[in-house]
């Protein structure tokens, strides 16, 4: 039996700790594919290609979008940025686990395209921790901070379309309970009835 | 918020190491609350009442039907037995978590009355490998151990009522799974949403 892997849709609001809790998850389970978006705009400093984003050109773009491999794209700015539904699906088909950290629309757009997806919102213990981390990162003015609060509100609003919500009170804990929903989802009896059938 | 404990319906088949996981998940979270059933038999020797079961008369027992206190019970041998659905609501109400073993027809009673109640079928590795089993422990002669994997077969058919499958290939890995399930259900987006609701 070719087992696919699992496809996990993350969103999480601005400031939250994403990286944080997706980089502790890469390093302890190497083998799961980080699909990274596709983007026509131009590298900023010190981003990577393969690894940020992929760069392709507008032309590139365009076939991929004509060729159908788009799970959902947009264009922001006038740049495209969009996730490719074809490396997904071929490395769930091999068997890999994908991990997916894509904004609340974006996530809406996949969940309905692949209903088997396993998505997790990660949210602060409080939106006043929520306002703490903003201000401890020290990157944004209070203006940007209000700005990211006013839209993690916005996006509260869609957390009910998420099956799990992580809570990041530690990134220990974060990770730990990401994992034990990852495990849990491989023991659900869609994916393990072969075991019992025909016996 | 006073956050309800989770109920989880716990089913295998004979031999294929029930009493040692639950052993196991009881020693690391003997916070959980260990269901035990009632009945109207004698206690066997060694037995110990509130242990392994609820010793009680039988006008206890019916006493306890007429108040509607059992989410089910049965006859057998002239025996009465039972789960009392008031013991498992009292502690779940308290935000206990209650973990009930049960076989079968039992379970699908449980799951039918409680629908939020999380259920877990615990396999063997195999069917040869649950033979095995049977024939180490050594109790059995080979026509009670046939009886038993024909039962497992028949019972094998009402794996596909359960959420989750566990594989019980050493106890170790079918707690972790265990817990990775309880932890995952934690996680449920109906538990959880009060946190980023009215924000």
């Amino acid at each position: 039996m070719n087992q696919k892997g699992t496809l996990i849709v993350l969103s999480g609001f601005s400031g939250v700790g994403k990286n944080t809790v997706i980089t502790q998850v890469l390093a302890q389970r190497p083998d799961i594919h980080y699909s990274v978006s596709f983007t026509t705009r131009a590298p900023r400093e010190g981003e990577v290609d393969g690894v940020n984003y992929n760069f392709v050109t507008r032309e590139d773009f365009q076939a991929r979008i004509a060729r159908g491999e788009f799970l959902e794209y947009a264009e922001y700015n006038g740049n495209f940025y969009g996730t490719s539904m074809k490396v997904i699906r071929d490395n769930l088909d091999r068997g890999t686990d994908v991990l997916l950290e894509i904004e609340v629309k974006g996530a809406a757009a996949v969940m309905a395209k692949m209903p088997e997806a396993v998505s997790v919102f990660l949210v602060p213990p409080s939106f006043d921790e929520l306002s703490k981390r903003l201000h401890a990162r020290g990157t944004d003015d209070e203006e940007t901070i209000q700005k990211r609060l006013a839209i993690a509100r916005q996006e509260a609003k869609e957390v009910k379309n998420y099956e799990y919500i992580v809570v990041n009170d530690t990134v220990d804990h974060a990770v730990q309970e990401f994992f034990s929903i990852l495990t849990a989802e491989g023991c659900r009896k869609e994916r393990r009835i072969h075991l019992v059938e025909g016996v």
